[in-house]
């Protein structure tokens, strides 16, 4: 089904050089970009993130041996491009997120999203909350996104997630979020995640309680809910993804960040989101390189969901 | 007065080593960084701008050959620091500008202001305005920026100036813009500008006449109005200034972007500013070196009016 | 009949945006890259040419002021992806390339391709010459690209033109050479493509009888025969254009490379190709604004053309 | 107290927009640059590490969640800016840094250095030692910097603490250096330092007797005399801090270079320095962001030791 | 014997500053350039991995304190230069490197080639098994580099392993892949090499059984044979070494990189090669410090040889 | 005579791959890396000026065509090595460039040195004067370089010219100064030089007077006095050359900067040298692309001298 250009020597336009067209007819998934970045503090330009992902997703091939899959022999997939974004109006362009995505939720396709900011995925979980009821979020970050107010303005790169628990589209108590690190304004800016719900894990409780038990507390916190994966680049140290507007010393290895993606296997998933990269500061590309591969896991997780769907049909 | 700290290994960390300090009495000058770019299409990171000319301008020497005059002899400023701008919300940093700026254009101070992208400036023509009533622009630009709307908004940086002009803060019999060349969406971004009644000379239009006639025009044109020049920095060719979020190829060089400011000498100007500088494309910080060079004409066409001023008494 | 996405935020993944297929029914151009770098000399990268050059046209806009021309309401055209090519392998990259121009040619549809590096030209004359017969070409470049052999080898981006001659592709009487300068390894490397028949205007003898006459000599010499133009971004000076394999100082302006190609309006072209761009030395993005914005003036010429034969019709 | 400008947008002049003035009134600590690099082997350009590390601490929070305090809340500070140096004379440059740190060792304020070169630590132990008496150096580095010339040069940045011993600056008994590793010239290059007196734990034995092991060593070794740690960047690995002169790989990650500073906690000390950032090889910024949060983990152990005195009162 | 320029500060233009020169008489090793670069997919450039390995080389020092010997007491070496390569043309290139290293073996010498991408390892083994017979293979790499074809081409940068055991060069029962991770395009991609008879130890793998057991499985399987070690820098996660051609996230350290050579100890190494550094993507030149450092740690593998054979005899 | 390796694609390791070697019987230039920069303000690093330069120098071919000679059938060179500097101590470096140079001058061998900050000519015009006499200068800068002092010290890369001048080694009355823009501390800053007795043409003066009357100029000033050439490569404009230290905006383009060394043809020149390359600031390598070409022009005079010398001979 999937014919991508056979060489690895013609650079990509699209996701892994998949089809670039807007269609939902038996498509398992759809690649999403968008390049909106007018909610970030510090350093901004995260609207390329997209475009850079893809240039160097043509790198990636379509067998998966830590999986043991072949892709795109279990699931079909396009690039449906772009949403076209309003600079300057985060409600038009949270307008413009809902009505790209609705069709595709309706019909269970399960969309892969790249930022942009942050700010996008209050978009995303409320066209995913429209078709699944509240969602159960895994959420791999430095920060939790949780505060009420940056500057005053309720919509931010910092904000997402207090609005989408307010909104009723987030199932908290199913809901975790794991790499908490760095100086904060307040002990609150954590503290109040967890107020709201959430389980937080902090990048140091990850190191004590070690991988395993991430991923058994990951599992057990999401049940059999429909999930929504957002994943920060900046969940990484910034060694392995330089390229973010608001790095963070002190992260995991993208060895690690790759295993936390592919240890969700069994999960419910309907929805993924890779937010953040910002190639302006992207030295050698290595933060492009981490974040095609992190998506090329989310892609592989389809894949294996809609093999295990087929041999239980 | 100035006492600058005469090492130039010590880097700078206000613009010239100027007194970093939020003083008006006995100012004659502000330099003052307005970090905003939330309104900007194609690439961003502007907000970068003033930090990076700053960081540059350690190099700059008091004594200006060119214009035969040690500029601090004439006349005292300060470097005012940044405007707090909110992102995310275009009103309220220009609510925020426009009050910073109101005690400086208050006692006659002249404001030398660096973004940031060009949306800014229509706040800086709104605090201009309401001191000196209809101001004379001289635009130094590859764009009109003139533009109605920008994907249904108003407030943006393609539109400051059309905005100017229905706000009655620019008078626009006396003004004219330079530079503008590159592809546009239709002839009308160069023509409603032409229809809002600026004098617009393009690139090629400056090929065809010379330097010395477009200098003739600006001074026939502001006449002995009171002038408010803006400088966004994609006037200069992307060869001498790549730092910059929409670079349009087949411009000025650096020389004559000097020669331009220094040419101004003779006018009435109560206000500057220079935008649009992005430090994440600027290799080998050559545009910074062109901002930081050009604001130094800026302050030294403010010492020549001051010497002036002390003559005629 | 064209519609971009209208946002300027939204990068690009084609040129300009145009839609990226394999069509040629009711086509007037195509835009095609060629990711060929084997046969290049010092610097190589040149594959990642066509990516880097669509990647900055997002920015560039449909109305052309200097011809005064908005390009799509003329003509209409499509991204037609890239050429499958052979690492290491010229002679079958050669007739992949053939193979992909034929139908084009054969439908009289404008090709502009994207190199690559320039060995890659010789496959292109061939497809021309296929349906034109010999071709008057017009080159810019800062090399003559007439060699016999580079290294024993007779197929590489030192020789195209000299083969090319040999094979009968090209009508040298009625071709012509624009722009060599720097060092050489023998006077032969200029003398030697005189000697086939080129007219070579150097950059020396450029500036000596200036650019107007040199205009008049393309004119004179291409005739009405079906030109071919061959671009090199080395024409350029590095300063405008960093970002290639072999550099050579003491180069005309992007001002001139633009207007260069503007003024071919009028001559029958039947195909062009710009080459040699290597994003991996393009410090910020200069070379690709350069590249992006000469092959924008090659399509406003094509608009050119087909407005002039509807209005003959 | 301190009042920060509340707004992360806003880029930082002063680490962490601390007040820029040279005050010891009421001051518990003193950020200092020492823009000093002519001293250097390798690479060169410390002169601008304090300006980069100052650039990127804007984006630091005052609340350690990793030590669970607000650090504002107990401890004063200020950024006293540059020391003023002297190109070509480190002689007269090391008088500059005395004298400018006397008064405030005298006031018992701790000042925090930032690098330039490691050479200038023989200027900072002497103005500790002139009111402490002998230190106890806490030393991380890949480098023992003990060698006795270079080139015949005393006075470099591969000699201070052969310099230090000599002047009976450093109580060797109470001191330690931690990370050493890469090719040595002779076997004495650290040797030398054992010889001299140093516990030298290798970066091979950190390996073998873990972090644990190390941080007991530090605090026996250190007692309870006062200490100053020098920090050298270089002790991270080069993929944590490309940006420095003389980089070692198979270094520690930036979380080890964070506990260590961290795990200090309880040691009595009265200096601290962080050298040899290089911000011309800083690809992405991420070496200041390690520098600047290294610092601001030794602010924070002010902020501990200053609460500790609070509660002990 | 060895005597280099005692001058850290001046740079390097042959590796750690040995005699730049075409030797054979007295030598243990010699350092070879082969700047060839056609057979490589996806990102190219390596033709200026050996120039960019020498240019940081000189930072390097003669004591290794690792393996605790002065280099240069034991064993003599020179810097060879560079092969002469032909662009475009595969099978010359060989031809040329075998002819070179033909004297070179044929002496014992113990050559240490700097790539190049990994294409030319074949012709390594060529010159190898013709004085050696079958050489047991320890290859450090992230791909296997065992297809039969690509793009219909029998030589590339990914074949060369399968061309050497069909031509009989390698004895595949002693010998052994390291570090195998990422996207496939079949599952053949890896199992092809375990066809062959390769023994293949996946980077999972290597986490899995640790450190010490891949050591034990190294010497096990190459027992006494003789050895030829080729390390792909890529082999390396793009965090320690981004400057390279096919960049997999996910390896090892740089730390683990250095060990893993320096326990080769005691194997009977007649070669090595270290391919695939690509300077243009080398951020803040750390890929030319693990690579330098890497080669280094082969060299003193030569001296303890030597040590070793002179204490026996 | 000079048999260079006939390949473009090897790298260069020493100036045009001339031989590397000490060598001065039947040489007529000697080409000298001086890697000294401790005496620079601002940016510091060039250091590693030479090995850029050469770096980049193997793209450059035999004939020039704008000199129509091929240079080394005309004249016989070598690449003479770097001296060796003592880091931190000007006096014992300069003794150690005297001692290098002076069986060079001895000889009538032409030396081409490349810096190195610009202090190091000093050095240089000792040598010079001590076999020929005060010496006609001819001095491509954007800055003088004859401040009395700076920061109190005698020697560094501003004062070279006056020390040169207070020493006898510069006859004044022969010597020129050319291309002097920017700011200054003081009027004196060029005025000095004017005193000193130098003919200083400033940058606006060259564009005042045009390219024939600089050149008709310096040859009036320098007549048949034996002359040293000293070209500061921040007499380009930094959009030209972005990589050195102190650069200065409003500068000659490369082009020019090429001429005005073509046109010193004729001059009785016993001497060149090429400073203040700084590669980390050299975006796309222009800046060594520009020197190497440079310093070709150099080397081309040296072969039309002996050409010259052996017609009249």
């Amino acid at each position: 089904m999937y014919n991508p250009v056979v060489s690895s020597i013609t650079p990509a336009y699209s996701f892994m050089k998949l089809e670039r067209r807007k269609v939902v007819d038996g498509v398992d998934f759809a690649i999403i970009g968008v390049p909106f970045d007018m909610a970030a503090t510090n350093r901004t330009g995260q609207r390329y993130g997209p475009q850079h992902i893809r240039n160097f997703s043509g790198m990636i091939r379509p067998y998966n041996p830590d999986q043991r899959i072949k892709v795109f022999d279990y699931c079909f997939g396009v690039d449906y491009g772009d949403v076209e974004v309003i600079p300057g109006n985060i409600h038009k362009t949270y307008q413009n997120i809902e009505k790209e995505l609705d069709p595709i939720f309706k019909r269970n396709i399960i969309p892969v999203m790249m930022g942009g900011d942050h700010s996008i995925t209050l978009a995303h979980l409320r066209a995913a909350a429209k078709h699944h009821g509240p969602i159960a979020l895994v959420h791999f970050d430095s920060h939790c996104d949780t505060w009420d107010e940056l500057f005053g303005e309720k919509y931010s790169h910092a904000t997402p997630f207090r609005r989408a628990v307010e909104e009723g589209l987030v199932d908290v108590e199913h809901s975790i979020q794991i790499g908490m690190r760095g100086s904060l304004f307040e002990p609150e800016d954590v503290d109040g995640a967890i107020e709201l719900g959430f389980k937080v894990l902090t990048m140091r409780e990850v190191r004590n309680i070690g991988f395993e038990s991430v991923i058994k507390e990951i599992h057990e916190r999401a049940g059999d809910k429909p999930v929504f994966v957002s994943y920060d680049i900046d969940f990484l140290d910034p060694s392995y993804a330089p390229g973010t507007g608001t790095p963070e010393v002190g992260g995991p290895t993208s060895f690690e960040g790759l295993e936390f993606v592919r240890r969700l296997d069994g999960l419910n998933i309907i929805g993924f989101d890779l937010v953040e990269v910002l190639p302006a500061y992207d030295s050698g590309d290595i933060t492009a390189a981490a974040a095609a591969n992190i998506i090329y896991e989310m892609v592989s997780l389809i894949a294996l969901k809609r093999r295990d769907q087929n041999i239980k049909k």
